[in-house]
């Protein structure tokens, strides 16, 4: 079942995913049911008790006083949405934390958003740039540089809103005239940390903000490292600049490297408590040396183009589409051709008008026509087309 | 022909191979004909122009006027010895470099060397931190600490005499009361860098001061990187502590990494001169990022234990063996057993000897017997077994 695919049906949808990211947290069980049953399907089980997961009990006694009408105001007033898989907007990349086998396997119920960019657009070409709130003037230069670096070459930057690294993360990329996404472990609308509201503002104004949690939650421990999953699932690697040996921007190199993103880390001094963490990822065979921009986006840069359509951000040319188009575009294979039932069948589109798609899809040359079917063009085109 | 297995054609080889060093350099075509056909062919056919290489007139007409008995009292004066392939003290690693396939695939014609230490015994745990010589304070307390654990832990620390990282790593190793070994590019009696001429001393007197080069020779340009063949193919692995982008030491790890050593880098800021080269050398899959001591012992110990019969240093229990003995050691494989005939020819000594040295060897424990034949015993015995 297609929850977008009617009216009141998506908006059922929509309520019962606003109401789960109210009453519980992200939860591997409870995504699964989600994911495979619906959001409306997995409230019922939950409030009538035939939903079996561990902590059935405990967000039962939550979902009777939910009011996800309440949360879905309170956004709007605060200039946020909340959007859904389904969604024309929804970055499908998230769907890869189904793939995990551990407690941070958990699709989000869905994206509470502040900031006016396309959703999917954003994160079509995006690097995550995180690393410790007690960071060092290296540090913070070093993720100043590199974000206004990926900025400049048309990549957004994204991270967690923190002090220290992250903090330098969003700054350098505003300072490059690039996109950047704040990923909260709390409400878009709560001021945290406190001394960041004014450059969560910004990011707000340049990019997005964005929370797996309803408006008003407050940034509990443990969301820190829940978050942390989103960050990585969302962008194509992830640069630790500076981590203690312990430090929660490691889950976010951990998480990527489940996901098969890019893992890259900043080497420092071996005798700066700072550069410990960064320094024990360059030992692992799977995080790779960074020490510039450029470095980054060379490898990040293989991946989009390997698995995203030729992505321009801000000015995609999939802005102008309309919603059934983009869907078509979207399920329009990389490299093999298919014919228009399987694309049909794919976008959830009626096969008349995946043809009619297909042809003005053609036209402005986002799609290409051969014996076998259709497909992607082999190049990305436009000015950023490639790194 | 075994060169040292008579008297007389013994010192026929330690000649010609002396003024070898003496008239020609590291040649990758001349060193292939000395392994094949002997050093005094070799010599003679440069003497009468039937040996056809490269650089054969250049150097025919400097064997006239060579006097290798002249190089070999010189060294004898300033308390050196030659030591050429055959004797019992030549560290056989050096043989690898004849595996290379560029231009610094040469086997040294012999080595010049000033220390009382046996030249194998010193090279069975070893380890090469090298670097740059303009280096940093940061650099040099890594070389330093690095030096000083590897020392502690019963590992010799080779490196190339020079200002900067050389001169911490000969200094950290002598204070931890370790063997050091400098390989020099000019004889080992020419004290250079001048402003080391008292460290060369004291690196003599613990450890060795070695060169392929007599007496006498000055420290030539080109030779420093024909050196850095001899420091990688000597030791286990080379740690690089600092270098620049374009730094000699870089050619060192070049070398370690073709003759499949372990090549091992020093993270540091990425926006210092002195870690470009290091943080480059991370980006390589073949390089392993170190940041101590233990780290650097951990991996090469790993080689060491798998190649290297029981290390022992300076205590080594061969260190009591009578010179056949020991040939008939070396010649006992570590992992397969096989018969005396066999150990007879790879060590080239009569079958009755090794009978007999056998039947020692293992009331020693050195060697064990089994149905199919004679091996190492399965694991290192001694206090200073594994790291």
């Amino acid at each position: 079942m297609n929850a977008s695919s009617g009216g009141s049906s998506a908006s059922a949808d929509r309520r019962a995913r606003a109401l789960l990211t109210r009453i519980a947290e992200p939860d591997r069980e409870l995504s699964k049911h989600v994911v495979s049953d619906g959001a409306v399907r997995a409230v019922k089980g939950l409030r009538d008790g035939t939903l079996k997961v561990r902590n059935a009990l405990h967000w039962q006694a939550r979902v009777a006083g939910a009011r996800p009408e309440r949360d879905l105001e309170a956004a709007r007033a605060c200039g946020a949405r909340f959007v859904v898989p389904g969604d024309d907007e929804w970055p499908s990349a998230l769907d890869d934390l189904a793939d995990l086998d551990d407690e941070y396997a958990s699709v989000p119920y869905g994206l509470w958003v502040r900031g006016d960019l396309d959703l999917r657009a954003v994160f079509a070409r995006s690097v995550a740039i995180v690393g410790a709130r007690a960071s060092t003037a290296y540090g913070e230069y070093v993720a100043a540089e590199f974000a206004l670096g990926a900025a400049e070459r048309g990549w957004t930057v994204v991270s967690g809103g923190a002090y220290g690294i992250d903090g330098a993360a969003h700054r350098g990329a505003i300072s490059g005239g690039g996109v950047t996404v704040a990923v909260l472990a709390c409400g878009v609308d709560v001021a945290y940390p406190r001394g960041h509201s004014a450059l969560i503002e910004r990011v707000a104004a340049a990019g997005l903000v964005i929370s797996e949690w309803p408006p008003g939650c407050a940034p509990m421990r443990h969301r820190f490292l829940v978050r942390n999953r989103v960050i990585a699932a969302l962008t194509a690697g992830t640069v630790v600049v500076e981590a203690a040996s312990r430090s929660g921007s490691l889950s976010t190199a951990n998480r990527a490297r489940d996901l098969g993103r890019h893992v890259m880390s900043v080497p420092g001094p071996i005798t700066a408590t700072m550069s410990a963490g960064t320094n024990a990822l360059l030992k692992q065979p799977w995080a790779s040396c960074v020490t510039s921009a450029a470095d980054v986006i060379e490898l990040v840069g293989a991946i989009g183009d390997d698995l995203a359509p030729p992505p321009e951000v801000p000015q995609d040319p999939r802005d102008d589409l309309d919603p059934v188009s983009r869907r078509v575009l979207d399920a329009v294979p990389v490299r093999m051709a298919v014919g228009p039932a399987r694309i049909a069948s794919a976008a959830g589109v009626e096969i008349r008008q995946v043809t009619r798609c297909l042809g003005a899809l053609a036209a402005r040359g986002l799609v290409m026509g051969t014996d076998s079917g259709w497909r992607l063009p082999p190049k990305p085109t436009g000015p950023r087309g490639g790194p």
